[in-house]
Order: structure tokens, then sequence, then C-alpha cells
């Protein structure tokens, strides 16, 4: 008798065949579940393969507009980074797989869900975390924390002799020199030889742009508008090409980075667990996005209200999202801070890609009207008095007087 | 009889010698001030047109040796940034300038000084903030916020008659359509066709750096070694050249950003005099030196004292040198900051600079151990056990399924 | 003929009655404003002079249910406070009354507003910028500020002569040692002689509260209760009285602390304006709810949602308050994060006031469920293995054996 | 053979003499350790007790001076306080316990050191990461989150079963209600009885401090001198009494704040395992100083200094300190934050203490002249002229303008 159903993340890959296989073993029925976010794969040869191990069921869902909508343009929203350079391209993912994984399980009347993530990295924490909040009773199985499977499968050539054993097909027979994790907004590289991080990636290890020195010579341009921060239309070809729709902009906007090698980066990053790791990733759609964003909100934002959402929502979203705590009472408080913070980022941004770079050429907003050619001008008096600034100067420097005096009196030199 | 001696910072251009002069017809005696912080300007020339016009004495102070170790190394050991993407470049320059105007005011006894700078912008508050904390008894003449002065001065025409008027030699008859500001680390430009947002800039305006599209087809590796996150080697040619003198290191990292087309950003940015303000900077040396370093944080810092430097130091610091508070006990306060966060901040990282690119190729460090490879690696249970991180996450997920139990009693349903 | 006319905020005291009549001296119509925000004030008498000094219109607008409302509650859902000390009671004030002025601006067809704050205070700051915000176009004439005005008025003595020779009654003929500013939260004393930061308040000095050595000698109890953070009932005399209108309900708990000398504080404090200054305040029911608030989010708040709210959203909403931005985009901004933070405040708190102190009592919630007794208690092991926390503190420790090595390792001997 | 020789934290208790008899019995040789860090106790009936048992030997450490000078005192400096109400008196203690115990195991050659705190607390995690951090290959044995123990001694019954079955003398056959623990800065009490927040406390429970009702009618005046924001003298008695020596300092402010009430909590605070937690404390002394000291930083410390110390330092140390991270890279770097904060911190605060309040009397510094009373009054015009107000008002109100411009042209009404 079946000691229940198990909703396990299937890939197709040897490692959760092997742990589907496993589950089976250990008396459980499974329902193989493979989240369609975007990333390159043959859905299909998972569905057999799964069928054939065993599932009772494959349940492939198509999560790539909840990707592009609800998680990565809140993060083109607020210009979600970690640690000054990684755009986030896994963490965005993790909470959209969960959300689907945990509503396959409901509707199967699976107790438990099970992954094939590592007890090292990020993502076991990212996804638990998330099934823990949709479903507090939920039961996790993750075998590369459990002794009983991780004492047994020590290494590859286990896995391996295991599949052979259960006569699981494998179809890449060599694997590649590092790990990869794949979605709409990005690619990741890591482990393998890039644990050395001095280890420069080797040129074919990158897939999803052209490498920049392979670039077309000329930069190729392009506008992006805004609606509340919001891209809301993509134009290429000097006009020719225009989309709107969320999920064909993202990719429209993945293509012309991809092409012109823009979204490459090579990090040494602080993991949740208290570990470094390396990564390289490709985030290629997402960067321009970012990159125009950023200039347009230095058009359409207060300074101030700028200034309180990159200190505080910023770097507090991106470290949630990092940590796999999407779905947590402070993450929902977070995420209410975003759209007010861009009522007002309305407007186009023209730009260039080339070889690697974004580059921006110009920024207009028809609507906001903070900033105003005639009043910053140097060289006209009108909107406000330049005496006017001699008492803004002269306030602001009471405090700044009182510290300099008491420098000279206490004998201290003030000085750079 | 002389109402006193008047220290004007002086640049030889059209502005500052209509301001000699008319200080002198208002009955001052003038020491003319230039900072030699790594412009490119005709000093000499500088000084003859100044005793032409009747300064009493030309003084030429060369700052680059305290602009590069005392402000630029501590910009770099903070990632210092404003706004996401503005490097500061003329806000690092204004405390340096400005200390050694006062100096030489001091020395010279005058009783005040002077400047160029009109009444909207950044760097009157930033030079008289500087100029206060001093010398708090300094008096500051403002001529372009005197009305005295901008009445009779309302455009370039009557500054040119003035000139004509007084003998004043005026070199350049044509003005730029924008305005420069040079330093050893950058030069902007703004004003004039640049206030309208949209303009892109010409490409004759770019100074100090190559076009990308006409930079090298090669890239150009490198290396940067940091001791206490100060780059104290440079390494080029594959190792032919080597420059540790800290003004040769900075000098060497623009010349290779600039022949690489390395350091242009194009932003409109929000002054501290409540105006936006669009501005075109190119910042080569100081953007190669600060992404590496950054590179090296990721291997090298604790994840919680990088995160805390960059949320509160970082960004406090960044706004205080552009709103030109540097001489302030809040800057003097969080320039303390800086030292500790960098202790462990040792080691080299390898990069390749390529038509607008710094790309990191690897990063390494003898002394600190703070990665692991071992530890990281996915396929190692060295370290710690992965039983552990179940945990961590069984304890991370207490509040989350309180949170995630709520929601189901409220009848909310948590989603994306 | 008139110059236009001017809406004055007058108060019928010495000052705005002299402002008066120099406005209709200088040839402006005067439109007479007063806001009823709970001051103790003899509004009839303030009519009657004003008219009599020639005012064209007097007009008093109570607004002390939107005072009540709008800014008392939001200020006890973020446990307002400036500075560690002072409950911000004035500057609550502030942008209640502007609005109101503006409002009678508007409807008599000011084209200028006017007030009698002196230019060294927080007051004009915080007028002048909600006037501005709410009506971009006012003109606002601070006579304390213009020198025509103040160069004539040096002293006392010169309003004195002035209000004799156009007869202007004068009631209180002797000034108090000090000037108060009253509204429905609080009481503020300053300058006079509290200038000296070192004499202590005279007894006499204080108003709203009882002395806390004069207070009853029996602790008075009361609760709470309150609904998303708002304070939505108030329990006194053992459940006889209950309120629950918010103006009822603020006025209660004002008689409630008022009785037994709650809310007496006395701090040095910087303004706005960069200068230190000594300020004594009595807010009483204000400090009631607020310290009843704060305990009932230990029980029913997230500690991360709690940890982002008062790290960043109190103290930001509260320097915001304190230097009159209310009615600016990031304030706008700021109080849009309040209402999410308090979803889950609902709760009762049992409490008592006694000589001075609020003491907690109790507290319980029927909805909220964060705090689960026998989870907490050290005696069970329901809830989570104690296994479990052995995980976290591996994962916690993983960083933290790193930094103790790389001490020994460089000899660095960790210590306190 | 013994397995080895273990530092047990001991206390002569229930628990700590249970666990002791339980790890001889296990096989390990158990030196016990005993930390004098102020609290009531009996020491050497506590040394008879654990050598009857079967220790080797009894060490007591007294830590009280580390304790005052090196944790209480920094965090007087910083104000350090969690969830607005806590003062952090346990943990204070706990890194001054862990080191003392990590050099009483390093000098007996204990490989591993042991305690007796709950799976569910904050001390465990307090202990073991400075264990962990101060001797990263230190093994921890924490019985109550071992099965074996945890299993076998599920309630008190157990416990005193095994001590009659081992002859352990047990002195308090019952138990108290809740739990206690003392040290010099303060006594906590938790569990038990208090596990229902709606719990009142008994009158008996309190023990520390005089019940406010009962303090006495007059209040006591006292001053409190501060150098670099450290009290270096407190003076009693109308001046009859000084004490300059940190820890009799800190013991006579205990005894000040204890006969006059002063000091009491009552909290439910978030626990760093994720569990809400309820506590009630009392903090007497610590109260006293850490008051004081925030009055004098109002006269002492520059607006923006405080600020960002209030903001970032106070708030992150206060929580590192609550979760156990004094040991910590980032612990580390936010200590060296607190003395250049502190720079300007000399003066003098009389304050009163009376039935639980602390009242403020008067401030004064002989050196810090921050504070400007001419400046600052409202009846000078010295210092700054009011017209500078107006420029800076005038350059505030740019952004703040084209906000109300905006919400004015989008027809949306600024309101409270």
């Amino acid at each position: 008798m079946s000691k229940g159903k198990v909703c396990l993340a299937y890939s197709g890959g040897l490692d959760t065949s092997v742990i589907l296989a496993w589950l089976l073993e250990e008396g459980y029925e499974v329902i193989a579940f493979l989240a369609n976010i975007g990333q390159e794969e043959d859905f299909e040869a998972a569905e057999k393969k799964a069928l054939a191990i065993g599932a009772t069921k494959f349940v492939c869902v198509d999560v790539r507009k909840e990707f592009v909508e609800h998680v990565c343009f809140p993060a083109i929203q607020t210009n979600a980074i970690y640690e000054n350079v990684y755009l986030l391209g896994t963490s965005l993912a993790r909470p959209v797989i969960a959300q689907a994984q945990i509503k396959v399980a409901e509707e199967y009347g699976c107790f438990a869900v099970s992954h094939g993530c590592t007890g090292k990295g990020n993502d076991q924490v990212r996804f638990e975390l998330s099934f823990y909040a949709l479903k507090p009773d939920v039961k996790v199985i993750a075998p590369w924390r459990d002794p009983v499977f991780f004492n047994r499968f020590a290494g590859r050539k286990d896995l391996l002799e295991y599949s052979a054993a259960k006569g699981i097909e494998v179809t890449q027979t060599k694997a590649k020199p590092w790990s990869t994790d794949e979605n709409m907004a990005h690619i990741s590289f890591e482990a393998g030889i890039l644990e050395d991080p001095d280890t420069t990636p080797p040129k074919d290890m990158w897939k999803l742009t052209v490498d920049p020195t392979d670039a077309p010579d000329v930069p190729e341009q392009f506008s992006v508008v805004f609606e509340k921060g919001l891209p809301v239309k993509l134009i290429l070809d000097g006009g020719k090409k225009v989309v709107t729709d969320p999920v064909e902009l993202f990719i429209e906007a993945n293509s012309l980075a991809r092409r012109n090698g823009v979204g490459r980066i090579d990090i040494v990053e602080n993991r949740f667990i208290g570990i470094k790791s390396r990564g390289c990733y490709e985030t290629p759609g997402l960067t321009i996005l970012r990159n125009t964003h950023i200039d347009l909100e230095g058009l359409t934002l207060d300074r101030e209200v700028r200034a309180i959402r990159d200190q505080f929502v910023t770097t507090t979203y991106s470290k949630l999202l990092y940590n796999g705590m999407y779905f947590t009472p402070e993450c929902e408080y977070v995420r209410s801070m975003i759209a007010p913070s861009q009522k007002t980022v309305n407007g186009v941004v023209r730009a260039s890609a080339y070889k690697g770079n974004v580059t921006i050429l110009g920024r207009s907003s028809d609507t906001e009207k903070l900033y105003d050619e005639t009043e910053s001008s140097m060289d006209e008096l009108t909107g406000f008095s330049p005496e006017d600034t001699s008492g803004f100067i002269a306030v602001q420097s009471i405090r700044i007087k009182k510290f300099g005096e008491a420098a000279r009196e206490k004998g201290n030199t003030l000085e750079l």
C-alpha cells in the first residue's frame, strides 16, 4: 500500500529521475510536476520519462505569464539587485514554481512535495519557505538532505548505476563541468569548475547571450515606454517593431539583449546559508529593462521618494527575494510599497545596445513635469531667486559652522 | 583704500575673469587661486591673465595627491554612487579644492573667498559649506547670487562687452553649447543643449574616453591588487607594466579605461537644491577601480558587514558627498566607518576592458579564507551536515507557517 | 486701494494683533483665521478683537476631528517619536491648521497667507511648506522675517506701544517667562527662562497634567481596544465607562492621563533650522495610546514587519512630521506604508496609570494567533523539534566559525 | 575511560545538577563553571554541590567588571533597546559569560562545553554562537536538544526522581511558577504563569525594585556626569555621595533605581527563534543611566550624527545583541561605530527618581557648545538673519511646489 502521494518537482534530468524512482521504491505514489517558466527544455521527453519510471501523472504548468507580470516586472519597478551585481534571476522564479507545485499538490491530494535541490544552496530554502507559507501542513521530502538517500548516492557514479539498474534512460552520459538553471529571465552557471573563483568561465559556457566581441559592430537603438514604472511598450527597428504584451515584450527585450551581448555577470555572492558561492549569470532582457527604468526614474521620480525607495525598499526587497522570503508577512509588506513609489514613473527612454553595453540616448515624459528645463538652466533666473540659495546655504551652515568652531576651539584641524 | 583681500577661485575663463575685474572695481584686493586637480588646463596662461586683470597674486596649488588618496580612494572603498548611476566625480573634488582655497585665503590674510558658481547648482553649496566648516568666520562673495552682479551681467553678451571694456583677453569667443568641469577623476558636461534631457549628446562632446565603437576590437586584460580595500597595484600588459604609486595607479587606470571607452554615463539627477538636472559624465579609471573593488568584496567581505556597509555607509556617504557635506560632523562620523569595513578586502581581481565594458575574469586572495571551495561545493558533504539545513529551514519557517495559517483561517489566499 | 486680501493666522494674542494692524497699515485687507484644534482659548474674544482691529472677517474652523483621526491616530499607529523622546505634539497640528487656513484663503479669495511665527523656529517651515504644497502660487507674508517689520518691532515694548497707539486691547500685560502652544494632543513650553537648558521648569508651568507627586495614590486601571492599530475603544472605571468615538476617546485618554500625571517631557532637541532648542511638553493621552499600541504590536505584529516599520517607517515618518514635510511626495509615500503594517494589530491592552507611569498589565487578541502559548513554553516540545534548533544554530555559525578561525589564524584574539 | 572533559555552565539548580550527573553517567569528566555576573547566588553552596555530584573542579569567575565596562556601558552609549521596550539585560550578559566559560574550557583542556538552556529560547543561540566564534572547534553539548536527554527527562518529576536516585540535594522542592535569570543589570521573569500574556504578574514576583506604589513619596534627586558618552560620576544626596568607579557607579545607580521603583517592564517580544514570548524584566540602574544619557545627547550631539546613530547603529547593535551575535564580524564592525559617535557627549544631567519615573531636571556641558542659548532664542536676532530662513524655505519648497502643481494639474487634491 502506498505511503501517500508526493508531488515531485521533476526536470527529466539524472537527479530527479533517480529521486522519482527512489520515492517509488520507498513506497510513495508520485505526481511529477514540471513548471514551464521559459527554460529551454524538452517537456514531452520529460513527461515520457517520468511516466516510464513510474509516475502516476506528469503535470506541466505554464507559469511564464505570472513570472513576467507578477515577479519580473515588480523587480524592474524596484530595480532589484543583490550585492550590487546579481539581478536575482533564479530567486525570482522560485516562488512562481513553488506556488504552481503546491497547487498541483493540492489538486492531486498530495500530502508531501519533493525536490532535487542540494543541501547547501539557496533554492531548497526558497522552495520550502514558499511551500510552508502556501500550505503550512505540507510535508517536504528533500532527499539530498536525507542521510538514507545521500549516503546511498554519494556520487554521480551511484546515480548512473541506479539508473541503469532501474532502466532509466540517461540522455546525457557526460555531465557538463558546471550546473545550470534557466528561466525566462536568466540562466545561472555554478559549481564544477566554476567553484574556483579565479577560473575564467570558458567562452562556450555562456548560452543566452552572444559574446560581446562577436556582437554586431553597430549599436542597435530602441525605446522603452513605461507606465507607473512598468514597461508597456518596446520599440525596435526605428519604430517598425512595437511590442506591448508583457510576455512578448519581455521575450523581445531578451532577444535584443542576447544578440548584443548584454547581461553577463560573474560574482562571488553570499548565500542565505552562510556560505560564499561563485555564480555566472546571463540576464539579458531584465538588464535592459532595469537600466532604462532606472534612467526614467531620474526624470520622473521625486528625489526623496527615490531615496527612501532605494535605501529601504530596493535593499529589503532584494534581500527577501534572494533569501526565498517571498511569501512572508514582511515581503507582502514590502511589496505594498512598490506601486505607491511608481505613480509618476511614466515616459520613454531611448537607448542603444552595443557589445554588452546599454547606453542611454535620451528620455522624456509627456505627463510628468518634475524636470523643468528652464528652471534647471544655469542661464535663467526664473523659478526661484539665486538669493534664496544664500539663505538656504546660511541655514545649512549653522550646524557646520558650529562644528568648525568647536574643532578650532579644541585645536583639531579639520582635514581631508 | 581696499575693502580687504578676497581669495577668488579663478579658472582663467570668461566668468571668473569678469568676476575678478568686478571685485577689483568693487574695491577689493584679489588673490587669484587655482587648484591643479588634474584637469587639462593652461595654468601659466591663467596666471598671466589673472595678473594682467589686476590680481595681487596668483596661487596655483597642486592637490592631485590629496584628491586621489584622501577622497577618490575612500570613494572606491565605499563603492560610492549617487542615484544608482553617478560616481560623484565633481563632488569628490570640491572639498579638496575648498580646503586648498581656505589655506591660501588664510596664508594671504583674506577675509573673504569668492567663486564663480551659479546660484542653482550643487557646487556653490559644496564649496561654501566646506568654507564655513574650515573657517567659520570667512565671508563668501558669490557674485552669481548677488543682484548687483547678476542684474548687471544678465547674459554672455554683457560679460563679453565688459571684458572688452576692461581689456580682458577672451580666448574662446564662441562658447561650447554646454559647460564642463574636469578633474583627475572625471569630466562633467551639462547645461546648454544638454538641458533637453532627450537630446543625445553629440559624439564630439565626449572628451576623456574614446567612443566604445572606436575602441580596440580586442579586450585588454589587467589585474588590480587591493589591500584593505585600497588599490595598491595595477598590472597591465600581461605583467609587463606594474604601477603602485596611488597617483600613478589612478592615472594608469584612467588611461586604460579611456582607450577602451569605459566610464561614460548620462543621467537626470536630483540636485541638493531641489531641482532636477541632466548631466553627462566620463569617469574612466574610477569605474574600473570601483567595479573590481566590488567584485573583490564578494570574495573577501563578510555578508553582514557588507550588507550594513551597503545599506547605511555607502548610501549615506554618497549622499553627503553629493550634497557637499564633506566637512560635517556626520561625514566625519561616516568616514570613520570606512576603514573598519575594509580590513579583509585583500586580494587580486583579474578583469578586461573592452568597448565600454569592464568584465571580471577571476579573483583570488592569499590571506582571506571566507570563501571555501570545498564547503560551497554542492558535491561535497564536508563543512556542515545537510541535515543542519533542515533545522535551519524548520526554524525559519515557524513565523512563515503562522503567516500561512493565519491567511488560510481568514480566507486570504496567498498569491504572487 | 487694497493691495489684496491676506488670510492671517490670528490667535488674539499680542503678536498677531500687532501683525493684523500692521498688515492693514501696509494696505492689505485681512481675513483673520483661527483653527480650533482643541486648545484652551477664548474664540469669541479673539473674534471680537480681530474685528475691532479691522479684520474684514474672522473665520474659526473646528479641525479637531481631522486632527485626531487623520494625524494623531496614524502617529499612534507608527509609534511616531522624534529623537527618542518628543511625541511631535506641535508638529502634528501644523498640517491640519495649514490645510484649514489655505481653504479659508481660497474661499475668501486671498492671494496671500500670513502668520506670526518667528524666524528661527520649526513652525514657520511647517506652515509654509504646507502652504506651498496646497497652493503653490500662494504668497506668504512672514512679518518676523521681514526687516521692515522686525526692525520696527525689536522687542515686546515696541509691540505694546504700537498696540496702545492703535487702540488694541492687551489682555495680558505681563507675559509669562516662556511661550506655549497648545492643541488637543499636547502643550509645548519653550523660550524665556527655559532657554537655559539647566533650568528646571517651575512646578506651576505645567498646565495639562497634574504633578505626579500630587496624582492619586492608587493606580487607575483601564483598557484600550485596537483595530488595525487604531484605538477603537477606551474602557475605564472597571467597564462602567466606555468610549468609542475617536474624538471622545482621545479626550477621555487625555483626561485619564492628565489626572495621573502622565505625559511630561523635557528635551533639548534639534530643529530643522539647524539650531538646538529646549522644549518642555505635556502629551497626556497620546502617551497612553502610543504605549499601549506598542505593547499590542508585541503580541500581534510579525517580527520582521515590525522591524522594517520601526527602522524605516517610524523613523522616516517622525522626521518628516518634525520637519513640516507632511504634504510632500515622500510623506505621501511613507503614509501609504502605515495601514499595510497594521492589518494584524487587533486586540486589547490592559494597563494602569499611576503618578506619571503607564504600566502594562496584560494584553490579548481574539483574532491574531502569532503568539502561541504552548509553542513558546519552555516546558513543551510541541510545535517544532528542539533538534531543529541545532541545525539553525549550526547554519548560523558557519560564517561565525570562519570569523573565529580567521581571527585565530591572524593572531587576533576576539574579546569583549 | 573518560570520553573527555566538558566544561558545564553550572548554576547549582535542579536542571544543571541533573545535567552534571547525566554527563558523568555518559562518561564525561566535568569541569563545573559558574560566572559571577552580579546575580544573587550562593556560590559556595553551588561549589559544594558540584563537587558532591562529581565534578572534577568547580570554577567561579568574577566577570562583573567586564560586564559593566565592556558591555553595559557601550549599551548606554548606544541607547540600546529591542522592540522599543526591552533593554537587553539578559542579552548583554551572554557574551561575557560565554567568553569566561571558553577561557575555563581552554584552561582545563575541555573539548566540549555544555549548558542547561532549553531548545526554544534565545540563550542557547547566544551562548553557542559565542562559543563557536571564540573556539571554532569546540563541541557543544546541549542536553535539552538531545533526544536521549529530553526524552528521559520529560518533566520536573523525572528530574526530581533522578536527583533523588543520584543523591543530589534539592534545596527548593517547589518551583516558582516562572523562571528567572539575574545579573548585575537586570532580572528576567518568564515561562510558567507568565506564558499567558494577559496574566498580570503578581506583586511578589518582582524582586529587584520596590513596587512604585510603595516607593518613597518624595522624588530623589541625583546627577550623572558623562564623558564621551560614558557615565563617569553619579552624584547623590545633594552631593554628599559621589561614585566614580564604573562598577560602584553601576551598583549605586541600581540601588537608586531599585528603591524608587524604576525599571520594570512587561513585554511580548520576538525571539530570534521565530517565536513570540512574554517576558517581565527589572533593569533598574541601566534605565536611569540610559535615560540620562539620551537626554545629554540632545544637548551635545550633532543632529545628523545622532540621526545616523539612532537609525543605523542603535537599531543594528540592539538586534545583534538580542540575537546573540556579539562575536561576529558585523558586531565588531558596529561596535567600531560607537566611540566615534560619542566624542562630544560630555556633560551633566540632573534628574530625579520617583515612584517608577525618571524625570530630567536640567543638563549642562562645560565643553560642548552646540547649544547656543542666544542663538536659539526667539527674541534675539543674532547668529543668523531671519531672512536666511526665507531662502531656506524657498529652496526646500521647490520640490514641494512641483508636487502641489502636479497634483492640481492631475486633479488630485492633496489632503490630510
